[in-house]
């Protein structure tokens, strides 16, 4: 396996391709920052470093790639990769645009080589058990999608300006579109509304740091998500399927089991950030992807899952700009 | 202290009032049913029961009235009492319309005589210690209201035809819109979806069973309310408090302090329905009634507050059969 | 009713008899505090009131008697009341020494008048919902009976003297002890550790403030209770019952449905105390001895609960006292 | 680091000393079962494997040993261990009884060499998290430890049998003991009471199911365990400590962070067993290990701690059986 981008997720990545999935073994690593490559493989004894993606692409000890550069370059590198007929893993968000995301799915599709978006939460042992349950009819049909995603601190304006970020809805909502999709089915309309409410200077960049956005499913079934950066008291990904017989909650606030009980209330820790919150499901996530392409089959989760999600986000940002409904058009129908 | 309306929570309020309210004594009573104003007299030990609404506010043992009358009847009997002079608490929602609001209003202004409305979640310890704790800082400023109402199964038909409920926007949501007003200040857009997505029955009659409605504030901040009919597992009233220092939750599920730990997992039961969640918000709001009179000081919840609680519900409604936000126009400059 | 002892928990009982159950009719109020049952009975319209509760007793209004006088009395009022053939329910403990509670057993049992000891516990929803799930099998067979009470402030030196107040485990442990019985039926041994190890102004009285209690039944199955005046985190009352096929726990510790969530942690309040954790079974316990008389079936909790649960307690101070443990002898046996 | 004894826990520290712990590189790997040690050594990557585990203490390229062989087997041979100057972490109990267990501190006390013993709870973040929040101050002194055990299952009469186990205090109680000896200090008498009340099975192999331990500390301070092996519900592991200014508690149930609500109540599950409880406590104990070494520092937890904790659990089984309090004598002055 090779692993491009070596940014903090990336380093976990190294870690767990290297160490804690027994189905790959790392063999290079590359980085666009000086030395970084080489560090990192040296810490995890990986054979081959590379300042540039491309080199790597073109190492015959890689079978397969994993993509975790900045958003605005994955489309450029995993085109590459696919061309090389190397089975490629592209971390979440597929791209910024549309047209970004279109483009790697015709690579895809034309090349024949699979390429698997990072939707992680699929692999949380907590949201595959409600798809579980729900498959079993534990609660009848479900009738509400309800999902919240808070981030104990904000980005650096750097990382947030829409123009790298993709802006609130895209860079953070898109987890939780993806989960509604997977468990609810395609959307029909999106409407947000949203601010710059608690840290002014990402509104200086162009950006909000909560919002609402409100869904209607093709069926007429309904979807809400509500993201903030001020979650102080902690990271919290919390999602509910409401449903005719009953309703599943997936999340939890807990991190170390200790209770401390005091004149002043009982009070507990919290997750500090999403690599203690989904660790495994990190973990889990490229493991599915190794095992895929071991067994030869297709993506768990596919560039059309990372192309309809980001088209929601984006329907749903427009939605907040203008202070309206928007449908969600298929993206296909709308370019070329 | 008289009592007109004597149904479910009637009946509790002519037990609250005869038994658990030292200020109050209840006097008289009366129901449009035939005998059952004399059998409530009878178990509570109340001097008068009245068929006739009206001959009860000429009662001279009456100093103040309690309407728990159906909410269509709501003007006509408060205007009544009003014009005899004697205080007011109504039952939420104070009307189904905004005519008869705005008349009960008139009638409050013109008379100078109390009007409380019955908003009895502002007097839940819950809810008043997420007050306090705002009050005292304890989160910052709250930049996002979410609140969520779910009744444990579905009302009858009749109950739910929107002419006589005011459909679930309203009977049910006015609860949390009076929450978001009293937490947030006044909103300027409401948009809402919602579906019969759970009971066809209630469709038939023009109610939906599944809401999200979503505010913004005139500041800008943001709100989010859902409402289902189908919580099958229990009553759960719950409001989020989102601050840029803390967050406030209000809301539990617990009814009986056991827990079942089995192979199965471990369970704990839920809340029924509303009169055991709210069992003591409803005595301490008669009371603040009573003693905002014996005081002479004006009522905690206004009709104004009805009022206004009322139109953002009608906004909500319109903007689900519309499809597009609606603004919250002052009700006063939309009528007459 | 008549009503004697007009305490803290007196007072409480007065306002249940007064106004909050149906069945009863509070006639007469008894305290030897001059003016006290006087005050009493303006506050809540009882007709009658005496500093003698002798002449309470004589008072033909009163059907039945209810006795919350200091404990060291209890023997003296309850035989009285009993001689005269009036239903009896006594607060718990019944009496501080063996004697004393044999004296009233057997004027229970000459007379052949019901005699009822206050072990509220039992009436409170979640012990008693605890019950119908083991006598439905839920959790197979009970092996461990395992309880915990915790006040959450030291009683004055005054109360927790040994000689008016039994000691920490005559006076703060009969409930468990009780529950031991009603869950696990008769104890064969007791073995107790304890010290003063939070308020040495206790031990200058010669009480201690901890005490863990090891209890083994006649059929050799396990209980162990501990007990604590430093549960300064709040009033904590939890008992579990470990069975074959699962386990059961009954308690909670949060009063007010309000969460608060802030960069410190997730905090929730606790029950302040007694009073607040169990208001409704203090109702449903005095309704139960109500419905009893007026039925004419036998009190729920008898003397000899009574008598059984103070003899354990007493055997556990001499383990605690000795260092050894202490058979558990009938008390029958034990005196006369 | 080489590793010998490859059962269940054994292939557990093989992944985790080949994988997870940078400071460690695992070269040897040895068990007696023919084959066993060569199928792990292919499975992780480990030049060396062996049938003779003193053979593995005789190759050059092991620097430390970790020991997770049958408790009976442990003195031979960590005593050989030692003796060949490798520092050596030997799983808990250090020993059955305590003169083979002397003869492991005779060793490492006349060698010099680091023995470490893995009592692996102190390493948990919650555990580790109350030492800090008790050695701040946050609960004032603790006055009672309290601590609770459950096994989800029972284990095979084989390994049931206390003369390889040790019986049920001394295989499961021990890590219970270890934290009340690092929580409080050193013990005074142990007094238990126990019983065969699920698992008639155990009895006929002398074993017991349930026990109740009360401990009182040198200081007169208090300490209660009680252990069972039908936690039917799940694996349960809960410590209390209860201070004159607060109380901590250390412990968790839930597995998966799902929520099942139905009409039939709340229901979450339970940790399944205590591999997923404490996973990654047993990864830091090693690193811990490992890190002493590297760093030339004592052990974190010593022989004399597990002789001392061995010597508790040896008192309260001999209390079990004669139904007295057992003085803890300190075992040097009992033998030799």
């Amino acid at each position: 396996m090779g692993l491009i981008g070596l940014g903090r997720l990336g380093r976990v990545y190294a870690r767990d391709l290297a160490r804690l999935i027994p189905e790959t073994q790392l063999t290079a690593v590359a980085d666009t920052i000086p030395d970084l490559a080489s560090r990192v493989a040296a810490e995890f004894g990986v054979p081959h470093s590379y300042v540039d993606p491309f080199a790597l692409l073109d190492d015959p000890s890689v079978d397969a790639v994993v993509v975790v550069t900045p958003t605005h370059t994955h489309a450029e590198v995993v085109v590459a990769a696919l061309d090389r007929g190397k089975p490629t893993f592209c971390e979440k968000p597929p791209a910024l645009n549309l047209d970004e995301a279109l483009a790697m799915q015709s690579a895809a599709s034309r090349t024949g080589v699979p390429l698997q978006i990072g939707f992680m939460r699929r692999f949380d042992a907590g949201y595959a058990a409600a798809k579980r349950h729900i498959e079993d009819g534990a609660i009848g049909k479900v009738v509400v999608f309800k999902s919240s995603s808070r981030d104990p601190f904000p980005p650096s304006v750097e990382y947030a300006n829409p123009r790298s970020s993709g802006g609130l809805i895209v860079d953070m909502g898109i987890h939780d579109i993806d989960l509604a999709r997977w468990f609810m089915g395609e959307v029909r309309t999106a409407h947000a509304i949203g601010g710059t409410l608690a840290y002014p200077e990402l509104g200086a960049v162009g950006d909000i740091d909560n919002a609402v956005v409100t869904l209607q499913f093709e069926d007429g079934r309904l979807g809400v998500v509500d993201l903030t950066r001020n979650g102080i008291y902690g990271y919290d990904i919390t999602t509910e399927l409401l449903g005719t017989a009953g309703t599943l909650r997936v999340g939890y606030l807990r991190e170390t089991p200790l209770l401390v009980m005091t004149a002043r209330g009982v009070t507990h820790d919290t997750v500090p950030y999403f690599m203690e919150r989904f660790e495994k499901a990190y973990v889990t996530q490229l493991q599915d992807f190794a095992r895929a392409i071991l067994a030869g089959r297709a993506p768990s989760v596919t560039i059309d899952d990372g192309i309809k999600a980001l088209n929601i986000c984006l329907a749903a940002t427009r939605s907040r700009e203008s202070g309206r409904p928007v449908d969600v058009v298929s993206p296909q129908a709308s370019v070329h």
